[in-house]
């Protein structure tokens, strides 16, 4: 199996939720043969009445098998992929979100140069397979995590299938891809049930004071429980490593909070400034200053039409959006980021258009 | 005083940076005389400049004195602003983020009826008279904070300031206002500085992995931190104990991690959950279910407009955007937020239009 082999296909998906079915969509979109399994036969049936595939029969032989079941069944259905596929040699891979615990799960086996492992950067608030998309990936960060004996031969055929899906191919070994996202995602999910877990415990009326602030910081805390419980206890080592900085900095936090030491408040809040702009630009490119204009747009279908319009008639080009509603009235405040150095003119030139506009 | 009278001016403006200013440009909106103090005579200038009124004279008498000045110096702003208009009996109000510590300051005047505090929920990452205007309290909520010898025509008085404003008033004390703005605004963004500060420490090409999620968490971490050093600092009693709150459920969460105990692991992720259905919803009314459609989007002028052209022609409300920039290549995945029972009547009808479009 070592010679390097084109994505030719079949594929087979097992589990045919958001992610399975999307990668499904995406194999069919490319003309590839897609096999279908799921413990559910109904999600079978749904997701090849989408155009996913078609139901994996005895005989078919896959050169490429997807794992893509939740986090705490990985490396069982992994090991079993493997001994389905032993006689042909099938590559094995997987989407999930957490890379060491399935490879400990596996560690005894001898045929794990066909097993490399992976995880899209994509989802959705909603699951399985009628919320997929064969777009679901395009341009999403997708790591691929060989370990110590993938053969390099599984590991070009899995970004072969990251490239058909449309994802940027990142390489992480399986501990560092744990790590990573432990601080990029494990982590930041946990500050904002930490946050929020506060919210719920407010007095009558205080949070009438929130702003966009607060509801930022704690929006992906909204998420799945059940997904996020599994999630998390599959990557307890990096979360746990992680968490206990978290702890260390709070306690010195609390402290200079409580005696009124200002330099060591300013040390943390200056970390803070500096972790924002530690965050990869947009694509990756070179950063660029960012100016924000606050446009007030009425509550009504067609009026942010009319802003971005305006503003393509304008011709600067809009990086980020973020609408704030008003509490008191039908009234959006709607933030447009644009380049620093285009700012002012986008702000006279909507200005002159009638918008009610600050920076 | 005790007399309920309108707010016909002189306004008096002590600190022409962002707030002061956008206050007084309301007022001279109103067609109210305004007058500008600031210890930097530039502002003043600027701000007179952007007509928000004119320099204050000896012998102007201000029916009404709003204090905008940093929030280390409130207290000792408000005592002289009360000695100052002694004679003629000001009103004398403060847009400052904090309102127990400057009463502090305040405790021992026998005049304190003459001051109510106030709060609006209003900012910009900017700051300065030029990134003032007359809008930047349009329908924000903007706390009132009567203390218990303020004087009732005072407070009406700084409340009509507050409507004209177009702010939404909202009555606090000044300690649950303080303990309010702890839990939605400054343990919020220590949060975020928290968690911001473990991107500060992570190694090389981890963030990489970044997504919406981590970037919306600790987005406000970015902000300034002389400025927040002195919030904090002002309102160390709540926040401490907020904090220390936090930290009695972070250490639950480590032990919960650490012992794989999931029960524990899924009682937090579940309390995160309701904290953020606790934020009231959108204009203060009820919680309608919402949907998102994420669309691929080319990052080019004109093409965030043919979207939201082709969204108003639809005539589905969208409430809010989102913009997820693609590592990889000049696209953006923006994720259009419309309501729940318009959201399959709005995916096909951008999918007919050529979107690439998924739930």
């Amino acid at each position: 199996m070592s010679e390097l082999q084109e994505l030719t296909g079949p594929v087979e998906i097992i589990g045919t939720g958001l992610l399975g079915t999307s990668v499904a969509l995406a194999c069919r979109r490319a003309g590839l043969d897609v096999l279908l399994s799921d413990r559910n036969a109904d999600h079978v049936r749904t997701a090849s009445g989408l155009g996913a595939g078609r139901p994996r029969q005895a005989g078919d032989r896959p050169q490429l098998v997807v794992v893509a079941t939740p986090p705490s069944t990985l490396g069982a259905v992994i090991a079993d992929a493997l001994e389905q596929t032993e006689t042909y040699g099938a590559v094995v891979t997987d989407v999930g979100s957490v890379k060491g615990a399935p490879l400990q799960v596996l560690a005894e086996r001898t045929d794990l140069g066909r097993y490399v492992g992976s995880h899209p950067m994509a989802g959705s608030e909603r699951s399985g397979p009628l919320a997929a998309s064969a777009s679901l990936f395009d341009g999403r960060p997708w790591a691929i995590t060989p370990h110590a004996a993938s053969d390099p031969a599984a590991t070009a055929l899995v970004t072969a299938l990251v490239e058909l899906c449309g994802g940027v191919p990142l390489s992480f070994t399986p501990d560092d891809h744990d790590r990573a996202v432990a601080r990029t995602s494990h982590v930041p999910h946990l500050m904002a049930v930490l946050m929020a877990g506060r919210l719920a415990e407010a007095p009558e009326g205080h949070l009438r004071l929130s702003g966009q602030g607060v509801r930022d910081v704690t929006r992906i805390a909204a998420g799945d429980p059940a997904l996020y419980g599994q999630i998390v206890a599959g990557n307890a080592g990096a979360v746990t490593a992680l968490l206990t900085e978290v702890r260390t900095q709070l306690d010195g936090l609390i402290d200079a909070v409580s005696a009124g030491d200002d330099v060591a408040l300013a040390a943390v809040l200056q970390q803070g400034v500096r972790g924002t702009r530690a965050i990869p630009a947009k694509h990756g490119g070179p950063v660029v200053a960012m100016g924000s204009l606050f446009v007030a747009v009425p509550d009504q279908a067609g009026e942010l039409a009319r802003l971005f319009a305006d503003a393509g008639e304008i011709g600067v080009n809009i990086e980020d959006v973020r609408i704030d509603h008003d509490p008191g009235r039908q009234v959006g405040q709607v933030e447009l980021v644009v380049a620093l150095d285009e700012a002012e003119r986008m702000l006279s030139a909507l200005e002159s258009r009638g918008w009610a506009i600050h920076r």
